[in-house]
């Protein structure tokens, strides 16, 4: 067992503080990595404060995970120790069931073990995640990270990025598609990024008008205000695709409207209240509504290297750790462009 | 013009009684048919009633149409007199939206025709269903009716055929794949005879434990009570494939939670009342909710032709012109075995 230092939250009420805990030692299939930068989602605050319900304390939050590795077990093939590396959402799972074997480990049908406020396989050592000094990881659920990028704004990528890049890909958005991005924040400013470099003709569909210039400089080419009816009127059956991005409350029917023949529209924020779908609206145009979680390990890879590829990265603002909790109070007014970033040096 | 008889409600509280009106003159592209029998949907109720709103009265009701041609226009090449002949419902489009150039009116981006409670291209001519002695309808929306099959048994291809093949053909159901049809009515015992002819695995899902056997003879090979969670838990993640043709008030989240990872349920019924979706229930496995409407002319076509190929034909009740107000109460109490169909020499 090594010595560790970070920070957690010891109830659903705490401000997040400093706390030591231990990490395993290294299994044969293991890598270390000593953490350089986490980024911190939205997830974090509704876990911290267990607003989804099954909160494990002490929690330590975090899971876009940047770093150096700094110790391999002896089977570790793929990494040596000064190579970068990433851990996202995800630190194991059965690795047998046929989601599993698809690479598509976060449907995993026995359990997949997130990276913070979860189990280990055998369904009871916690996990902690990436608010602390260092990992300790099995090899399959490491990625590794292109020394040609900035490493602080390639941290969020490993949940906001593979989560807006997945359905991207699972919808086979190309050249020419008519994309809309619902709300522009952590997620939906890599949604604008990614299907840019895909070719699509992207929209901003925000509450917020004075984001237009945000959106367009990030990539967009066009941006609605929900809010504006005759706006939202006048792009009725655009849309080819739509990822929506948010989690707040939401209606949407406005949203399904402007979907064309077949249009698909994805979910990934679970907004609080189950939405309710007028039917009609689904059946009138064949639209589709679906959802979308994270993505497999092997589609994270893929984005990451399409993201050297490409030169796409996260907008960010760094923090230093004992500013989390203020953080998080400035993410729950929607003041931040668009992730903040934990240097994990200054813990 | 042309004098004919049918059977119309005269207001939403109004129960049908026999109605004299006039069909057009033929145009050069017109045909002209003596029907034979047509189907009694669920829809017809609904829009008698003037439940789904902007009810236009007198109204003939009707659109599962089968008869024999008995006068066609100077330009008519399909079909010629004696023929046997269909009409769904719709009996006229733009003809040039991009859905109509795709064989899909019925997603018409200008105007779909219904072919009845409905108003011809000029917005303003009422249209008239088959309740009724004959009808007269441009040939491009006339369906070709073979003569192997028995003609009452035809009519409910019309709508409750086509709404339900669609979908199937639309999402690629195939040999082997798990299919679920909620709800054994007039659509639901469709479903149920093409999943089988396509190959699938299908299971009836019905809130009625008495429908079992019944469900079986159609050509289904399993069968789930709704109502009872046991069953329900124990088909969690089981289907590929879910056709909803419930128009019920109804949870859609038990028949969502019964799909696989990136299954799809399609909707066909529109409840009363808009439901309510668990997003988690969609990002969780990925899964798909779709709408379906009918079909376009070609798939019509296409679907009839399968049908007489495969003999699939509906399971009828047929009754006299002047049973119908009695066979919508029967209907409204789910009392029929699975269409009834009238029989338009009892006029």
């Amino acid at each position: 067992m090594t010595q560790t230092k970070g920070y957690a939250a010891q109830s659903a009420t705490a401000p997040l503080t400093e706390f030591e805990f231990e990490r395993r030692a290294l299994n044969p299939d293991d890598v270390s990595i000593d953490i350089l930068f986490c980024g911190v989602c939205h997830s974090d605050i509704h876990q911290v404060r267990n607003e989804w319900g099954g909160a494990m304390y002490p929690m330590v939050p975090g899971h876009e995970i940047v770093g150096r590795v700094s110790a391999v077990g002896s089977n570790v093939q793929k990494f040596k120790v000064g190579d970068l590396a990433g851990v996202g959402c995800l630190v194991d799972s059965c690795r047998t069931c046929s989601s599993c074997e698809e690479g598509l480990e976060q449907y995993c049908e026995v359990h997949s073990v997130g990276t913070y406020n979860s189990v280990e396989m055998d369904k009871k050592t916690p996990t902690y995640g990436g608010y602390s000094k260092h990992i300790v990881t099995t090899q399959d659920f490491v990625l590794k990270v292109s020394e040609k990028l900035d490493l602080a704004r390639v941290a969020p990528l490993l949940c906001a990025g593979i989560t807006t890049y997945s359905p991207l890909k699972q919808w086979n958005i190309k050249k020419g598609d008519r994309v809309a991005i619902v709300g522009l924040g952590g997620l939906g400013h890599m949604g604008v990024k990614f299907a840019a470099a895909m070719g699509a003709e992207v929209t901003v569909i925000s509450t917020s008008a004075n984001k237009e210039a945000d959106a367009k400089s990030l990539g967009a080419h066009r941006f609605i205000v929900s809010k504006d009816k005759s706006q939202m009127k006048a792009s009725s059956n655009y849309f080819d695709f739509i990822l929506n991005t948010v989690s707040a409350p939401i209606d949407l029917n406005p949203y399904l409207a402007l979907l064309r023949l077949d249009g698909t529209m994805v979910l990934v924020g679970v907004p609080p209240e189950a939405p309710q779908i007028q039917v009609f609206n689904l059946i009138g145009k064949r639209r589709r509504l679906a959802g979308s979680l994270i993505g497999g390990l092997p589609e994270t890879q893929e984005m990451l290297d399409y993201c050297a590829e490409h030169n796409i990265m996260s907008d960010i603002e760094i923090i230093k750790m004992e500013q989390i909790n203020e953080a998080y109070e400035r993410m729950l007014k929607g003041d931040v462009h668009y992730r903040f970033v934990i240097d994990l040096a200054t813990i």
